[in-house]
């Protein structure tokens, strides 16, 4: 029997597809899985793929059967599972071996671990893989953090098994350590941004607007072929137009309003404030699904506060359907902008060069966030590599001077009638304060030097450190 | 020489101050700085309370010259340096003496210090102390993270070197470990966000208004003897009026307008997150406190996106004044209920029981957020030891009903001006999103479960993980 190109232990969901995919492409894999059922399962359901796949029922039998040096994909949960793994197989391997880390892990653990196996026989890779169970089976967007050494030997098997926009294979190096899943992190969290700024344009025109989930299902799906083009307004037009097989109504008014959430969005927003580089639209997306969660207190207050039967609205309907499209477009850049600011101080923070421009063209397939939109991020930043903000592209600025006026007609019409947009106000008010020449901090400077001798800089001269004149009482 | 009643090391602003007030209220204080120079100075500013200090220039000087069993305050900055400071003392200490962290301490390092000296013959106890150079001079408002015994012996120097309400000392016990730490950090972030909304509502006065600092100095005093009454609002009024002595002008008008942060408000706003109860204002206020930081960026974005002329305004400037004080109200609660949340959620989470009144009474002066809606929250809590969200306290929902209007009128204007509003804009989304008896996230939760069959519950029957039937293309 011949060896198996590579390892893949942990065969859930996205483990299986992700060995499915990889055989798609012709190369044989030893897989390897936490309880025996579970492998046995697997290739019972492999079909005509079956004899791609060596089933290893230990680690021994795993590492034997892979070509030396061998590559093993590690697909089980983030945190300790990955730690007991690593120390389970780093007995048995040996020089060249590459051990990569394909789950949702923390980039922080993967530094560590980067670091910690960094003079054992085998080489650490941290990837992130985006794009579901979907994106696993048939082509994700991958995020690779590795060595160049440890990268060139697996980059045939992850162009081949990855997702193509225009033939490019939406993979690539983003830098050492746990830089592959630090940019999937904030992968997260902007699709965090993304779909909960969505659900509040859906709100929007349920509320002022007064349509249906099914007439908006075709304002999704036009919307999908204009600059908002994506797969997330894409599958939110399918998602409307789906009807609940028991009760004969659409499917979203029988689900219930309690948004989960995995760690990567918090993550991102932790990340952003540790870096001082603001993420207001995850901040808020992620507070939104909280709030979502606290059902039973939201009834008690709603109570309370009850929503007002008068809504106001636009005189005419297409004018707030169009302003709806260019407020969700206006948010989306702002929540984008923020995104890549994050992306672009963690790779200063952690010494790593982080590609820009191949982080938008490795996001135009296969992952969660793939929208048209990433496209012109990418050429705007085959324009100008050094790139300070999004807000600062050609092709960004044209958008957003196009969509701001929507964007403010919406939240001006929300904010008085009580319509609860956290993400797109975020977004607003972030696009605002970082377009002031002066912002009115310098109030917060006056206080802070008033009570805490904090000091201050000064618009009329060099130097830091003034405190003002200020009377008895002041600090 | 008769042994000193306490020991303090850490000669900075903040210790000469506590130092001084510690001798005022009758105590012996032994004192020590890492510098015999610093010890020195501030003997020669000791003054009339000279006596009531023993000068001590080594580790074994300062044991010796304290009563047994010993308190000791170290009041050094955050982080390594009172790790090294324990680690000096820790081999001089003797059963009962209490080794007392008064510094900006972040709360999990006081956890891990609390346990790891758990075993050791003296107690570690972790005090949050707030309001600045005045307030440890004359009395600051105290939180301690302590053991009961350890409380009970150091609660009468607290009490006496505290402030006062109404004679009520502002200390109390929050409970053991880092607690102390842990509301003082809280503390901290509602901190930030009070100042943000003053800062965003004195440019909402400027912009829209036209209003002067110098008009608004009068505004914000007349405001200091309403529900706004508060150190925060008094000071901005002072230094509102306060003329720079070299320019002439406003000092305010010469102040650059880049704020800076500390550890405590980002603190504040990565806890919340990692509570999963949000914090949008504190988000917000740390947030925008990074923006102005960006001047540079600033500048270069403004001037791509610049800022209208023509801005619409109230038709009467008294109604305009009276919907920014409103609208300040209203923020100010829900950054209070936001802030109140994350403290509950945190002391469930360490396992504390944080005395909720009480928190609200020792803030009630002494503090940088004293103010009289304090006293308001205390009384909330008195009457409802058990209040799940401070938006069902009788007093607040009066006060809320009465303020949100103004705040949905100052945000329509912002929204459709371009002023940045961004504190204010998420204390309003988070109010309006926590009222609401059914969110927007079904839309979240229904394209979850198509891309990535995350389940979800439905309205209409018990359970979880239901799947909508997708059509091809949903995973």
């Amino acid at each position: 029997m011949t060896q198996a190109d590579i390892g893949l232990v942990g065969l859930g969901v996205m483990g299986a597809n992700l060995a499915l995919n990889i055989a798609d492409n012709g190369y044989k894999v030893a897989v390897f899985n936490r309880t025996a059922e579970g492998t046995q399962a697997f290739m019972e359901k492999a079909g005509h793929l079956k004899d791609m796949f060596i089933p290893c029922y230990s680690t021994e039998e795993l590492v034997a059967n892979i070509k030396a040096p061998r590559p093993i994909i590690l697909m089980v949960p983030a945190g300790a599972p990955v730690d007991q793994q690593i120390s389970v197989l780093k007995d048995h391997l040996k020089d060249g071996d590459i051990l990569i880390d394909a789950g949702n892990s923390d980039f922080h653990d993967s530094n560590r671990r980067y670091k910690e196996l960094a003079d054992t026989p085998f080489t650490f890779v941290g990837m992130g893989v985006s794009g579901g169970a979907e994106g696993a089976r048939f082509g994700p967007s991958i995020m690779v953090g590795a060595s160049e050494t440890a990268y060139a030997r697996i980059e045939p098997i992850l162009k081949a098994i990855s997702a193509k926009h225009n033939d490019e294979p939406c993979v690539a190096l983003m830098g050492p350590e746990g830089a592959g899943h630090f940019v999937k992190t904030l992968h997260n969290g902007i699709e965090y941004a993304d779909m909960q700024m969505i659900a509040e344009v859906h709100e929007v025109m349920t509320s002022t607007l007064g349509l249906s989930i099914q007439e908006q299902a075709e304002i999704f799906s036009k919307w999908n072929e204009g600059p908002l083009a994506s797969y997330l307004i894409e599958i939110t037009a399918n998602v409307m137009g789906v009807v609940d097989e028991e009760s004969g109504k659409p499917i979203l008014d029988v689900i219930l309003d309690t948004a989960g959430q995995k760690g990567t969005g918090r993550w991102s927003a932790v990340e952003a404030h540790m870096l001082g580089v603001p993420a207001t639209g995850i901040d808020a997306a992620v507070a939104a699904r909280c709030l979502s969660s606290a059902r039973e207190l939201r009834q008690e207050i709603a109570d309370i506060y009850p929503q007002s039967d008068a809504i106001l609205t636009w005189e005419e309907k297409q004018e707030g359907i169009a302003a709806c499209e260019r407020a969700l477009i206006a948010g989306k850049i702002s929540a984008y902008a923020e995104g890549f600011a994050v992306l672009a101080a963690g790779g200063k923070e952690n010494g790593w060069d982080l590609p820009m421009g191949d982080i938008a063209r490795i996001w135009r397939q296969g992952c969660i966030i793939r929208s048209r939109f990433l496209d012109e991020i990418a050429q705007a930043y085959d324009e100008n590599p050094e790139l300070k903000s999004l807000y600062l592209a050609p092709a960004i600025i044209e958008r957003m001077k196009d969509a701001v006026p929507g964007l403010r007609d919406v939240l001006s019409l929300c904010v008085t009638n009580g319509v609860p947009t956290p993400a797109l106000s975020a977004a607003l008010a972030s696009f605002d304060m970082i377009r002031q020449k002066r912002t009115a901090a310098y109030v917060i400077q006056g206080q802070r030097d008033f009570f805490g001798q904090h000091g201050f800089e000064r618009t009329d001269k060099e130097g830091s450190g003034f405190h003002g004149p200020w009377p008895a009482g002041g600090a």
